[in-house]
């Protein structure tokens, strides 16, 4: 429960970060995904506000990446059934039914409860510089206002919304940022306006962050977008419990509009508080962000993971540390990401049509344009090796404790091949231990179960027979995930 | 056995074609790879020479290679056992000493036998004005003429060696073409002097295709190179014969000037016989010229297998059919060439340096740089899916009669399971029949080995684990195929 003074973090993370394909895919988006090296931008967010002044965050998250997000914060020390909570939102309605949502569950414990909206997949480098300036924000919240935060522009950036000022947001970044009143919201503008706001030394970018408190964004919603305030009140009357998680009422939550908080509420405001901020801010909206953001060589160039760069100015090189092997060539300007099942190849400047790709990927009917590689379940992951007619190899980790459902296939047998750890293989009404380079059979239509009971990873090599192998060929019996 | 009048084809194909990296490596080269949509480089250029007028094919590759070039022959109709050779060189010493070991071979039978010399890895689009050509150069040939065969120029192309001839040679693709006297060789001109050449109109492009008696060769050998031809005439007497193929000594075939014909003879002849070719003929030298005989869009890009051009201009991209997806954005003059394990991009530009680039990797150790995913052995061939501690996955592909050699490993254990066809396993004592669906196991020491005895491809999954899983931990007690 948040004290009376503290700010409680309402984490957005239910982007798929399109742009930043084959990286970030709707199936793994970027927010959990490798995008920068070390830790996910999703437990950036969480260790950020994990500190003094701030109350346990709510996260908003979609069904299909509860696991992860449950996992992160607790990777982070933040307990998921301690006050934050994890909310499903039960299908993606853009932030403005999130955060309605947010506010009415801080808001039925204390309408005066502070609330930071935070997207999961921004980068801060200056976690300081950001403190003061929520600090600042929260003075203006507590007395009412709702406070934006705006980034001063240093590029006449096209892929953002900006906020016009009525005066300059004074000078730099001062030891303590203040609120100042802005005029207007403008929409993501042409490369000439953009160079005129740029010029003019009066706008900020909309980054996305919100501070306010919880009855009086409610209030801004009561007036300008009641439809929204009507279908969540609903959907979170109609929510259930379902182990850490909370699931609001998916037909309630569906029946509102998906319109983001910005077009929803805060620029039908006419105006209102900005906030500058000042702390390294990007939002890795798309590649050429995150070369900004990544260390380069003499020429300008970012090679990460296992990409060479020979001759190359000026260009981003991705790939995973175990490959494949990237070499770019004499490259300049360029932006080269290589996964085990898809490559992108494109200029620089074409960063932001990453999305239009994703979407003629789609069209084509490529499952590479939304499916990543490795698929996250609550014990552990999966990869698919090899497929062939009439057969498929994954590779599977259960994690220390990971127990797979009680399940068993119409259509398929499985062989299994433990190579690192135990496992407890049920099979039928046969349990035992199967530890490394040693193997076991599982006949098409027989009950089994696959645990990890030891305390490290099990990893093992699963080679299914039979003519139709599809994900959904499962019944399962009894599952401590309670999956259906 | 050639007849009198017969042209014997002796083909090079010890080429590494590091230029056309990645789907080109030293362990699997152009001429045997899919460069181009259908049949290898080398099957069509057997193919090509298996018509009237021609004697069967000498072939000379390395031992690498030996079981490909065999089954390439015969696929082509070509029975390696017939007249025509497939002769192992010990080791790449150039074209010289390959040439002077073919003439020797051919003269000890008919010092008159003439001799075709021709790369395995160019393309000819039309077969008709190639054997025009032939007939052409055979009748100098057979005056004494040592013809080298010339291609016209259609741009400056800084790639090839030139020759000089002294007057222009003759009007387009004559129904006739016949031969020139020439000057001299140019060696690979700057852009400046390919420019002035192609102005000039009195050169061609040296295509590296010969024609002559095996004795004239080796008078030209014994006058300019007489090195070449002791150590080749002693690689021959030490030779011997190991199923199909024939070996010359490693240690005096060794011995020779590792050098070209043109450098070594061609060249200090002073002048020679050109014959004009004009065949849509291509050297496939590298990923430029391989862009110019693909199929293109009307925004001039060529997308083969899984590549998908959104707004590209002039550039060739090229992925495997099964993946990995290759999506290029709005490129202009690119080459993108992705497969599972390695990618290349690099401007059309600088398609030459994709040597460079490949030293660079094998500096830095990548085992890219040399070795294909997709390893060919005499009974079928493997691929690695996976590799991680203690553990390594392969799926591997038996031939119908493929036999596995009797082999044992100290270090690892063994998991087969058979997804397609049925295997015929032996292990120690045992021997039994797998077929889909079903498992074995060969523990450490075993004494094992797999076969394929049905008429259908066996496929299956071998699962390795021991803490030390190189190839060359492998004990070899008998094997068809004869390998130490």
């Amino acid at each position: 429960m948040a004290g009376p003074s503290e700010i409680v973090p309402v984490i957005l993370c239910g982007g798929s970060g399109t742009r930043l394909w084959p990286v970030s895919r709707r199936s793994y988006p970027k927010q959990f995904g490798p995008i920068l090296d070390g830790d996910t931008l999703f437990a950036r967010t969480v260790r950020r506000v994990a500190a003094p002044g701030y109350a346990p965050p709510l996260v908003l998250t979609t069904s299909e990446f509860r696991f992860i997000a449950a996992d992160e914060l607790e990777a982070a020390g933040v307990e998921p059934e301690q006050a934050g909570r994890i909310v499903i939102e039960p299908e993606m309605r853009n932030t403005g039914p999130a955060v309605c949502l947010g506010a009415l569950m801080l808001a039925a414990r204390d309408p005066r409860a502070l609330m930071l909206v935070l997207p999961a997949d921004h980068l801060i480098r200056d976690e300081a510089a950001f403190h003061r300036a929520v600090a600042a924000g929260a003075a203006a919240a507590r007395a009412g206002q709702l406070v934006t935060f705006g980034v001063r522009p240093t590029r006449a950036e096209t892929g953002y919304g900006w906020l016009e000022l009525a005066g300059p947001p004074g000078a730099g970044a001062g030891p303590d940022p203040e609120p100042h009143p802005f005029l207007r919201f403008v929409e993501k503008p042409d490369r000439a306006r953009a160079e005129a706001m740029l010029e003019a030394g009066r706008h900020l970018w909309n980054a996305g962050i919100f501070l306010f408190r919880a009855g009086d964004i409610l209030a801004a919603f009561d007036a300008h977008a009641p439809e929204i305030l009507a279908a969540c009140r609903r959907a979170l009357a109609q929510g259930r419990e379902d182990l850490c998680f909370f699931r609001p009422g998916a037909a309630a939550y569906g029946a509102s509009p998906a319109i983001s908080l910005d077009y929803a509420v805060m620029e039908r405001l006419g105006g209102g508080t900005a906030v500058p901020l000042d702390c390294g801010w990007n939002d890795l909206g798309a590649w050429d962000t995150v070369w900004r953001e990544s260390p380069r060589d003499a020429q300008g160039t970012a090679a990460r993971g296992a990409a060479l760069s020979i001759g190359c100015r000026d260009s981003l090189l991705v790939a995973p540390e175990d490959g494949p092997r990237l070499v770019g060539l004499g490259l300049e300007g360029m932006i080269a990401v290589a996964m085990r099942d898809a490559v992108l190849v494109a200029p620089m400047a074409r960063a932001q049509e990453v999305r239009d790709a994703v979407e003629a990927l789609k069209r084509a009917g490529a499952e590479e344009a939304e499916e990543y590689p490795r698929c996250h379940r609550p014990w552990g992951w999966y990869e698919v090796l090899a497929r062939g007619p009439g057969f498929q190899v994954k590779r599977i980790m259960v994690r220390p404790g990971g127990r797979l459902s009680l399940q068993s296939h119409v259509h398929r047998a499985e062989h299994w091949v433990v190579v690192a750890g135990t496992a407890r293989v049920s099979i039928g009404e046969d349990v035992r231990a199967i530890g490394p380079d040693r193997s076991c059979y599982v006949p098409i239509g027989e009950r089994h179960r696959l645990e990890n009971p030891g305390e490290a990873e099990l990893h093992l090599i699963e080679v299914q027979s039979g003519f139709y192998l599809g994900e959904d060929d499962i019944t399962r019996y009894d599952d401590v995930y309670a999956r259906e």
